[in-house]
């Protein structure tokens, strides 16, 4: 008989990725009882008969030659999210995985681990407005979990490792097996300086339903799911949908209403899914305990510029950056009078929120006041 | 003594610009008395001294060579929604005007009006997306109201027109003084198919309280007010607050979180002051009468493509207009496995998602299948 250890590692091996049943059965009966059962139904069912073909030997040979650990409910570094798992069903599929590979580093902190998924297919806009995402909330101290696609995912990681930051891949095949294989640097950055984990065995390719059970996993690693692009129909969908069963607050950036990529994020929104996410401070406003941020000016609502009075505001605003306006123009893009116009663009010059040049034309200064 | 329209046309002469007191004191005396009272306070108080000053013959005049009619509440064109603004304030502003001067057809059919409101700033991409949903609004049988300004404003009233739709500006000068001076063929064409309307005397010129005070009847003669750009203290956040003062539905639409111009539309949906719009249906789906409407289909989540099962949408969505790809990228894309992404790219060929070229490589096909 098997101890817990090899019979999770056992039973991991039989990729049962989210199915109800088995994690069912696995609640019922535990991991080892669970294992003897199958092995006692080789000719039976489909779960036995994996089970009498599962070389676990090779298994363990496979998981220590990548250097994986294999990790199991209890264990100090187990997540502890990812029994909210066991609690809820999304599209058929549930339950907390069996084990999980990991390789990198200590899977800790992740309490307020946030969780940055996408399109593969993104847009350039997706991919810069992830990585700034990714890295300012790495920068503050919020690991960043993806899923290591194209896309959304690998700008996430790479924005979150761009600042130092510790970010956590959750890949849907062996944590040796980089997947797609453009992102063999990706994972080796990962592997060196963040994690790879995956509910699958070294050494396995995925698969469409390994990809939808893991989404299950990044949304319950994290305290927070942030959509940047998803088309209609999409993987960030499902996690979202799984964000949403966990309890988990949901994010969504909006975008162009063009772009086809933003339906999603703005379906969720518009039907109070999705918060909307213009930020790391958005995320970080909902996450930190209350009180413990300044409010208005960790949503960028007290940039100097807003305590002007609003003729002053008015002119300021007209002037575009890089461009050198006569004062009619000021007059005629503000609808100010002459001399109200004249007196609110000297107040500016006097401030220094404007430069007026020796031709009379005004321009924003180089360095903005405030 | 006067009758009750030139009363209200001589108090209309005082620009009282929702100013509070005024209202109140229009409520409590009606116009005849208020009227004779202020003439009686000509050495006294401020609205007396402008009365006594007030030349009522040449505003008649005015009046009458430029065309405009002077309409007064209980006129079969005053536009209903205008009584809301007695009940609301802000801040500091309120009350319905006490007349309207108006050039173009008659305000009728405004039940249904809808409000595109935005920066002067603009970006193409806010100017762009007034166009086509003021267009859409209009060709759905929506007036469209704005106010006639640079960049949202111009757009708006632009896309109504160009389907040959209805379309009414709220000036805050005299209905016969086009401004901006640059937006004139664009008055002559509202005077030509649509409405200005102001309550503002012919012959005046714009001051900034006349744009904040516009701005209430703006939202007062609209069923609904739509956001399209804005920077963070705009005009248009002024229209909002209104919206929300009276029970409009405010939407916003959102746009780039790089773009300074959507802070204002994304900090209204965030905060669940506006509704997301990302296009007429949405406006659409919250004004018409429940169940008139096939739902899904009025939010564009039926496309044809929708109905496609996942592995066939995953296959579909791989592929970009334009571009021309080989197999393995379709399975590297969608991480399906080589046989299923065969099946699936064969059914999408056959369905006619997708085209198989000569040399084995596939395209989306010149017209969607659907």
């Amino acid at each position: 008989m098997l101890g817990e250890r090899e019979a999770r590692m056992a039973l991991a091996g039989l990729e049962s990725l989210g199915a109800i049943g088995f994690a069912k059965a696995l609640a019922e009966f535990g991991p080892v009882d669970l294992w003897d059962g199958f092995v006692g139904q080789a000719e039976t069912t489909t779960w036995g008969r994996k089970a009498a073909a599962l070389d676990l030997d090779g298994l363990r040979r496979a998981t220590d030659a990548c250097g994986a650990r294999f990790l199991i409910p209890g264990d100090a570094e187990w997540p502890v999210g990812l029994s909210d798992l066991d609690r809820v069903q999304v599209a058929q599929q549930g339950g907390q995985p069996v084990g999980l590979w990991a390789i990198g580093e200590q899977l800790n902190q992740l309490d307020t681990a946030v969780a940055v998924v996408g399109a593969r297919a993104a847009s350039g806009y997706g991919e810069q407005v992830a990585l700034t995402l990714a890295a300012d909330l790495a920068a503050a101290g919020h690991v960043v979990v993806s899923g290591m696609a194209f896309g959304i995912d690998g700008a996430a990681h790479r924005g979150a490792l761009g600042v130092g930051g510790r970010s956590v891949a959750v890949v849907a095949c062996g944590v040796d097996e980089p997947y797609p294989s453009a992102h063999r640097q990706l994972a080796a950055a990962l592997a060196e300086t963040g994690s790879i984990v995956s509910e699958l065995p070294p050494g396995l390719r995925p698969t469409r339903y390994a990809f939808l059970a893991r989404n299950r996993i990044i949304a319950a690693l994290s305290s927070a799911v942030v959509v940047v692009e998803a088309a209609l129909r999409s993987g960030a969908k499902n996690t979202a949908s799984w964000a949403s069963a966990l309890g988990r607050p949901l994010f969504a950036v909006p975008g162009p209403v063009t772009s086809s990529l933003s339906a999603t994020p703005h379906r969720l929104i518009r039907d109070g899914e999705a918060i909307l996410c213009a930020g790391a401070a958005d995320v970080e406003s909902v996450l930190a305990p209350l009180g413990s941020l300044p409010e208005a000016e960790s949503r960028g609502e007290q940039r100097p510029v807003d305590r002007l009075s609003p003729g002053l505001f008015e002119i300021r605003e007209a002037v575009l950056p890089g461009e050198e306006v006569v004062f009619s123009q000021l007059c005629a893009r503000t609808g100010q009078p002459v001399l109200e116009a004249l007196a609110n663009a000297a107040e500016l010059v006097e401030l220094g929120w404007l430069e007026e040049l020796a031709d009379g034309r005004f321009r924003l200064p180089r360095r903005p006041a405030g």
